[in-house]
């Protein structure tokens, strides 16, 4: 028998749940929990905004497929969060962000940072809770771990009042849940199998978009040999980018908009019908196309465009299955259909490896903090980011804490001098002289990161950019390359072509 | 007979509400409004983070005593604009928050950053509304600006769907209304006039407690003409600090906990008993002090203490009438408890002139904001900003849009390499070896702040700080004072004393 | 010293707020309330559906212009409740609704009846809390009270855990708090006293239009001695009705549309620019009328229509205060508009004494709640009640109530076989062959009631009317006369006649 | 090419998904519905209160498997349903609420029964949603049909404004959407198969605990050939109630506490570890059992006890495959089991056929809705009624429904002459002295049935039921048994026992 704290509680239901770091800012209310931490071996990560905290705990469970923690204090720190929870929320991404909040014993006469935080965090959270007993501590967090990871994934929230995180409390009568996730896999009924092999078989130019889905489902090898066994073209988006090596015969990318619109049949695998597929409509899709869609949320199949076929299974046993009943010599039939999309890729395209984008919330800044996670998780491997200047300047101030942990790590801005994805189409409605507000000076961001303790590059002419990379990259340190780009170029026409 | 664009209508309203510049981040949600607003001469002031914005909208409310605006866009730009709204909230600053939204035409298609804005703002604001027809626009922004302004004042949120923005509309169909903002001051009822009148009379050891209403109520010279009449010491916290100057005889700060502690009758004018009132319970006040108090919002009157005298009248016109009622000669009958409260203040007290903080959420990071928008409002005035090294990291970006809009200021950073106000209770709780997550290095934001376009010093000996401060005060730029302080110091019991 | 339960402090908070009755259908979640009622002499009022129990506070709340309490078990007791409350929010009548909940310590586990009650509602109320110690519960019901009968007075939730209401706790740990609500009268400042009277001075054609508020004030006295020393022709809606006595030369009724629609000068008092008062806009009001509003909600002031001066002050006072700043001879002036206005209205003119209608939310079915409430807290007065058969089909069952605590009452059924206020319409766009879901069949509600413990009489000729009447209400028994119309009767442009 | 009103949208969306009755009760905001109903063959059934129409579409919901449609006028239409609402949340019924709602061109204004519907239904649905044009309507609908119907079913709440239902849209821009609901079943992975066989192979007193899961998967035979395939005792609740007859003999009902608490295995389907299973927890199971889950809701999967195996697959196939993966005379071995709790099992079982009970919820009143709906559905079956006085009295009224709709069946009011279920439990722990609000008449429902147009008979001796109810359930009408109970058997440890 043994007496913990509700931080200790905390701190050790995470540590069961496989949480190896928790992303934080610090604060009054939540100290107990960094106590714990230290005694269960969690490692606590220090940003400089809790925005950047919460960035970083949605990208450690993108890549960890497990719960990602951030900590917050109450009030400002929880509401500091919040786009980070929302940006989580779009992904699809299972945060837990725990937020310190006022004591339990005080509630309701006004002291400070008491704020209305389980409400603010229900519209863009599966679930959001109070606490309301220290021994409750377990099974709150446990609850909200479950929902995050199970179903459709997403983010949750969890307030402990800081009283309760001071409070002792026996362990036994706080005991640490196990069994409480379960995620098997499902798989689709025989007649559905078979009814998916139909399509395909019945099909002359059918075609695969596959999305974030297939990476939260590990299926990458599984959609490959689909794909092989039946000769389809595979289009990748969000995180399913990747899951095909750009240099595989059946990835495409740049024929996206022919082969959807031109498709009779599309299997849609873990990506919504949203605005990114055209919602699924012409001219996106074709009008009369078939489409079938493989996806963990049962609302989306049949979203914005009939479907022939809606499975929730998981993808990897789908296609294992699918591919079982497929006629044989499939993938012959569509050779010319494959011939005729290669011819609409460019020769140059883009080599895109192990790839982290914000995901459909559009949300600029998520950068820095989804590098220190990424280097966080996987310290071998080299992390590059790619930032505008207007987006780097939301969160820039996160290289500090690169520095601060000793996470090497190359920043790429490409600094047009202005917010140039909206400047563009201003100057198109506009005009010239009515464009407010998107313009930027070319910030000396190099300088601005050797202040902060990293290393930084002023790169003005395209010939330079080949070595700086391979000296920031080589580097071992955090490093800017501060690239000044040409703010008309994309008005004229013309493209960024600096040769990387 | 004229068209006008949704997004004009925004502005046209604005325009007629006083409003003179609007604080923003750009986002292609938004652009018509900025067009609306060239047309109708309100200033788009473009900022590096939507938390600033809506923090520049707080900072500008309070200072006009008028209505403050951020314009954001859609997703990211409203939850990014979450902390400005939830600490103009707590502040009763009338905020108005405006958000781009998903087209209407595309609701519930899973458009780009499409999010349920209006939900995530209601625990937030005093109301939160959507509009669902262009025309509606004038009179969805007059309604949120009344509910903003009335009663007891604090922020609201208008979202806006893109196509309605870029929708025409003739104006006779949008009229802009007018007349709809009442804000007459109302009087206590003669009763209470007297009422109160007898308390005065009736206390040996009478104190008044001046909050933000005094400052709201621009009631500073009232309250110096009713605490003269009756010789009252006068305490002042929040935005109330500064209604008297600091070198008036009745102007009290540091013997605040024996005051209150054994003041047997206490006026409290614009301040909840909140947290920074310890709850107006003992040992704070008196078990046994009678206390009345003057709010605008009705439900303070009462709460956490009983009240002899709860009033929801204007402050200026209460004491004004209370003022008459009192008998004569009753500053003298106080001068022995004035006395005793002069010997428990310190000879070198702070001298407060015109002051903003970030009110009682205890929000950090809006220093730069609040420096900006207090240029703008009164471009002749000197701006200092004090902060910390950690909430400098917050915000501290905005240097560069001070820069650009040529709005200089001095800068103060207190660096003592760490978030000292955290990291000292947690020495002292769980001792050195357990003090995780609230060590920072000393950074050099002075080299940071010349990154980012202006200038700066670092300061490292107590004797350098008056020079560096007339140099950067003198300087017409935006300057950056990094003063190093020794993050021991507090906790030897000694104290910062760089004489400035 | 002294141990209570929970539901002991909930009955002696409710005690000293001057609370007689509370309604109430019983649960397991509740039952300490009760006993704590016994104790202290509350007397509890149990109904036949939730929805009755929270018509019947909100009815209370009017009636003593004190806070009206309903106590409903947890889960489908409070959305049992729900109507009443949506009703009292409209209403602005300020009923105190108290909630079983689900045992804290069982929180989250899928308790019996656990729902999200505060949530839900929040859309409904000023405010709405959970309790989360037994000590606080005093504080939380005080808040509730405060929050419900000050500022735009409305409805509150508060929701307590069964295990607290069964906790033992000291008293001294859970004081009850006195002192807590503060309703003091304002008055408007003297310029406004004079901008109104110049309002009247200036005008030839003005009009009083006096709603609820002036019954929340109080302010029938007032009101009568304003009209009469201006001559202004008053008209009364909601629970204005009856402010004058209908015989008062100055009281009109039928004349409000040629009234509003003519008037240079409209002073509105106590009741919002609604659908009641055709938004204030034209055709109601006429487009260049003056208009001024007194309301406690300066919310309302401005709302749909510019005014010359709103104001946020007593009726009572502010009318005072008024008049006495109106030159001499006013009245003569207004003498042809109140002649030319007098002719509008009918000769058989309603005789309404003391009234209370649903209020603005249209809500049928509150009728016999009303009733019952009436008869509680004025025992010597005579009730009528008049329904539709289609409204007393909601709560009808209610008479059983009225039977069992012995309150005699008259219940007229205007029976016109049918939901004619629908059916009319409906009959008018749609044709009577597809007029479905408005036909009943002429229900004997007479037997029905008689099978509940009242008397009835099947009212099918004028010439019954009035001595059944007569014979009813002189009974000392719940007595519902089934008064047969004929559905066909408004539609042929006639009129329901019988001479009561 | 056609025109239609946006309230024929709403019928041709309802018709199309396989909605053969709406209940509703008449209001003006949802006239263009029923018109729309009327041309497409929607059976239009009005009942006397919302509360009723909405446990009627629950229950028509229930028993088609399908979507349920309660169509409800705004305002205090939709907060009457409320109740109805919640109860089918709990029970996850996929009930279908569309509430008319203020005109979007008056949002704002003040207009008659306006109130935030969308916000209030949140907490009590799994989607609320309001239409904000009306060629938006069948999209709007079809979202929240695919909602309701999928993953973990539930109510859903759609607003529609009445201006929007009275707007003429051309039907190709408001295309009724097909395929847009997927339910096809999920099996497990082989492994999951494998897994749970074993847990079944290795235990020695092994319970299957059914619920309402395996009536939603429409899995009851399955269940029976798996539960005969293993010897394996089943116990069943609500909804499951009836998947095997009463009379097979693996059928247990009264050994349940003592084979729950003594099962070294429980195999849980389609019901949570919640309140009627003691939360999964010692005593009600035994403290080392193994537990294994079958549920559509993934996060009820190891809420409450560790689970050694959770599983979201539909559960007829799941049994089917499990089935198939079972060692030869496994059931064999549990012969001694069986037998053990066979003895438990009390000769007089109750013989339960096809139920509908309110479900964990615990709400009164359902009753009549629930009678209503089962006679729509299925016409020629016999409806039987069973309720206590004071449920009866919550919605009684909809005998008159019953009637009016020529739906015969049989009400038994076991009528004890109060609230016994609460009573009882009150007079143990306060006393008779202290019981208050728990007593009722012995209302003579018989007779007030009779005057809402049914055939009543006041049953007072037990041997008068058999003959009574043989006469009621032969005559083809609405007929209530009024059967007087003896309040005082429940406590004097007896036993109600009228041989029926």
């Amino acid at each position: 028998m043994a007496e913990l704290t509700g931080g200790h509680l905390v701190a050790r239901t995470l540590k069961q749940a496989g949480v190896g770091h928790v992303f934080t800012l610090c604060g009054g209310h939540i100290l107990p929990i960094y106590d714990g931490c230290i005694t269960e071996g969690v490692d606590v990560v220090d940003m400089r905004h809790e925005q950047a905290a919460a960035h970083a705990g949605d990208a450690y469970a993108r890549l960890t497929r497990n719960i990602g923690v951030a900590v917050v204090t109450a009030g400002p720190g929880v509401t500091d969060a919040v786009t980070g929870v929302a940006n989580a929320f779009s992904a699809r991404s299972p945060l837990l962000l725990i937020g310190g909040a006022a004591p339990l014993g005080l509630r309701g006469l006004g002291s400070l940072q008491e704020v209305e935080q389980v409400d603010l965090l229900k519209p863009i959270t599966k679930g959001s809770w109070t606490v309301s007993e220290a021994r409750q501590i377990p099974e709150v967090l446990t609850t909200a771990i479950r929902t995050a990871l199970t179903g459709r994934p997403g983010p949750v929230f969890v307030e402990i009042p800081v009283d309760l995180l001071m409070t002792m409390v026996e362990d036994r009568f706080a005991p640490i849940p196990s069994g409480y996730v379960h995620r098997r896999p499902v798989s689709p009924d025989p007649d559905s199998v078979q009814a998916l092999a139909d399509l395909f078989t019945g099909a002359e130019r059918p075609v695969i978009m596959a999305g974030s889905g297939v990476y939260w489902d590990d299926a990458a090898a599984d959609l490959a040999a689909f794909a092989e066994a039946a000769g389809l073209p595979v289009f990748m988006n969000g995180a399913g980018r990747g899951c095909l090596p750009t240099a595989h015969p059946l990835a495409f990318a740049q024929a996206r908009g022919a082969a959807l619109g031109q498709a009779d049949f599309t299997l849609v695998l873990g990506t919504p019908l949203d605005f990114r597929l055209g919602y699924g409509r012409p001219p996106s899709f074709a009008e009369h196309a078939r489409v079938a869609m493989v996806d963990c949320d049962p609302v989306e199949l049949g979203r914005n465009r009939p479907l022939e076929l809606g499975l929730t299974s998981h993808i990897g046993l789908t296609l294992r299955q699918v591919r079982d009943a497929l006629p044989k010599g499939l993938a012959q039939r569509f050779e010319s259909w494959r011939q005729a999309l290669r011819k609409k890729e460019s020769d140059g395209q883009d080599k895109l490896g192990q790839w982290l984008d914000p995901g459909p919330f559009g949300c600029l800044g998520v950068g820095p903090s989804f590098a220190i996670a990424a280097k966080l998780v996987a310290p071998s491997q080299r992390v590059l980011l790619i930032a505008g200047d207007g987006a780097f300047g939301l969160n820039g101030m996160e290289v500090e804490t690169a520095v601060r942990f000793k996470l090497p790590m190359t920043v790429v801005i490409g600094n047009d001098g202005g917010w140039g994805q909206i400047r563009n189409p201003q100057l198109s409605f506009f005009g010239a002289e009515r464009a407010v507000a998107t313009s930027l000076p070319f910030t000396r961001f190099d300088q601005m990161v050797e202040a902060l303790g990293g290393r930084g590059m002023h790169v003005t002419e395209p010939r330079q950019l080949r070595p700086a990379l391979e000296k920031a990259m080589g580097s071992g340190e955090v490093y800017c390359l501060n690239v000044v780009l040409d703010p008309a170029a994309y008005r004229r026409g013309g493209q960024v072509s600096m040769a990387i």
